[in-house]
């Protein structure tokens, strides 16, 4: 029998206490051996809780307990967190956590402190959600030079575009519906700033370029410019506005991305509605793969952590070997990466051309009068800018995904 | 360094080499030594191909070569694969393959053998082509109980039916054109009759339920019935008619069956178009998870293939464990899963109700005039199948896919 402990007894922590007593037979099944939690962290009690026994307010009593053998880190932040996790590594335990702040500060160092002491420190469940992604990264799509990594890494941002590209409805009304049903949080900056996307994009570019991305240098534009115009626009355009967290290799290196963008229905993306998560992976032997499912909630959430803790329960005593390196990759500029550029600006088509050069694709709305929207030309970002910045009456802009008909390849 | 041997220098097998050689560095990363091909086993010559002298036409160099520590059988068949195969794994080298005839004929028996010998029998590349669907059960969706598995698993008669759909083709003009491009095969019975997608759901059923399900068990219907008409019905009904691979778990057991269905835009599937292919997962706590890639293809199916030559060469002397069991499952019949019928017949409503009772979304279309396509209301196959029995001038008939709206849960 494996013991394993879980320290953080919240939305997740109480997930996979959850899923491992549901699912105990199956997962007897898989493993050999039944996974049973012997202790909770946590400052709260749960009185009446089916765990509540197991709840302990003392660190130590999982640190020294040596038959936990592996640990569920479900507390979120930095702090006490990390020194919890690299004291629980360096005592010979595994760790598996969902907690995508503390992979995006210091899952270089722990990974390296877990090789160490021959146990294993897993994160499926820091991106993405219940979508095994990184497992795909990490033991599936090993025979591949990755090429592009595109996501809806984020429910709450996605729910709020969801709703309003399909409510009509203005962002403020769509952030506090999304408040009170619980898919977005009363401080919702890390969210629709898209900071938590950012995290996540550097979590899996590292890993699939492997060379560590510094999430902080991920260029990241949140949604909170996105108007209820902008998405008729779109919508005239056969488009839909999506935050997208991005990342491509190209022949001088790789550029990483957070923003809203404009993509239609040639990418599988724009399908992915409400609170989903999505990423594409393209790889130059397997071309365009795509991964989807629930980004967050209890179970699904708690489903990846569980799969982390059913793999390190089969390794036990052996570190299961994953591409990583501590040497950072500096990230290309995003300003040489050309594309179109959705523009809405006031005025008329003459001074549109002026501004940006050749336009197609006008649109003028009702209801909107002495203002249309088009698109430009395929431009590096950085002259796209330079002619944004001497261009007069422009309202807001958006980058325009990849048009390329490579779906069907 | 790690010595490897290809059987059968086909489209696979040659895509294989192509791959290894492609990513070397890439894989040496992630591996951590060079992953080479010593030998390849074919009855032909292959001058000027930069693998030429490593072609050998005797078996036994592979076999007895000491060296060599992992083969990759993309022979196909049944003969001289099957022998083959076990006798590589008895003498202690793991098989990596893309044949899905012979794991779903002898799968199980060779599992056994790779783990009495403590090496691997790994087939990633027989279901899906490039989509990690047998990893992502094997090895990450471990803490679920899997509910169903649903998916386009044959490119051929996904680009049949997506060009009868968006082309307006015949049957016969469309594969015709399918075979024309290389997409089908001159004859495509095992495509078109949806034996192919057959051992797929069976194998993929066996992993995700933990008990071996023989694949000529599973009920299955091809896709020549599905004529102009019925597309042009489906389309009127918001529909798209795949050819679905799909299996439950119900409160009494499990089904399992291949049929052409209708499925509407509330399906990830039904998105999915031309050669590529799809599988739809739903566990218990993760919920409805969706992988979407290319079903065949000469680097798309090396890519799986190479993967698994990684992971043997990554858990050298060491079995992977999966869940298997040489335990035969028994399905339910297809006859008791309720759900609504699409039927097409000659008469007026008044017959039809007569016929199958309560009906809905009536369509007529322009040019097909004397008859109509309608929805029954959910009842079990076998009531339906009773009905259509006393039924006069039914046309054609499909099943509805769920109607659930499940989708963004």
């Amino acid at each position: 029998m494996a013991k394993i402990a879980i320290m953080g007894y919240g939305t997740v922590g109480a997930g996979v206490y959850k899923t491992l007593a549901m699912n105990k037979d199956a997962i007897k099944r898989r493993v050999g051996e039944e996974v049973t939690v012997k202790r909770i962290l946590d400052l709260r009690e749960f009185p009446g809780d089916p765990a509540e026994k197991l709840v302990t307010h003392e660190f130590t009593d999982i640190l020294n307990d040596t038959e936990i053998s592996v640990v569920v880190e479900t507390m979120g932040g930095l702090k006490p967190s990390y020194p919890f996790t690299k004291q629980l590594l360096e005592a010979g335990k595994s760790v598996c956590t969902s907690n995508k702040e503390l992979v995006a500060a210091h899952g270089v160092e722990l990974r390296e402190t877990a090789r160490e002491h021959h146990v294993n420190y897993l994160f499926e469940a820091s991106c993405g959600g219940g979508i095994p992604i990184i497992r795909v990264l990490n033991t599936a799509l090993t025979a591949e030079e990755i090429e592009e990594v595109t996501g809806i890494l984020n429910g709450t941002t996605n729910y709020i575009l969801t709703s309003m590209a399909e409510e009509g409805k203005e962002f403020g009304d769509a952030l506090k519906e999304a408040q009170e049903k619980g898919y977005a949080e009363l401080h919702p900056e890390a969210d629709v700033e898209g900071h938590d996307a950012r995290r996540k994009i550097a979590i899996l570019s590292s890993l699939a370029y492997g060379k560590h991305i510094n999430w902080e240098e991920v260029p990241t534009e949140g949604i909170t410019k996105v108007d209820k115009a902008d998405i008729r626009y779109a919508k005239a355009l056969d488009c839909k506005i999506k935050l997208l967290a991005t990342s491509r290799r190209e022949e001088k290196g790789i550029w990483a991305l957070v923003a809203p963008m404009m993509i239609g229905s040639e990418n599988p993306l724009t399908a992915v509605g409400g609170v989903m998560n999505a990423v594409m992976v393209k790889g130059n032997a397997v071309g365009t793969t795509m991964y989807y499912g629930s980004g967050a909630g209890s179970l699904p959430t708690a489903s990846a952590v569980c799969g982390d803790v059913i793999d390190c329960v089969k390794h036990k005593g052996m570190t299961i070997r994953t591409e990583y390196s501590t040497e950072n990759l500096t990230l290309l500029p995003v300003n040489e990466v050309p594309r179109p550029f959705f523009v809405r600006m006031k005025g008329n088509e003459e001074d549109a051309k002026k501004a940006f050069g050749s336009i197609s694709q006008v649109i003028r709305l009702e209801g909107l009068e002495g203002e249309f929207g088009f698109l430009t030309e395929m431009m590096p970002e950085k002259t796209f800018r330079e002619k944004l910045e001497k261009a007069e009456g422009v309202i807001n802009w958006y980058r325009r995904g990849k048009m390329e008909e490579e779906q069907e390849a």
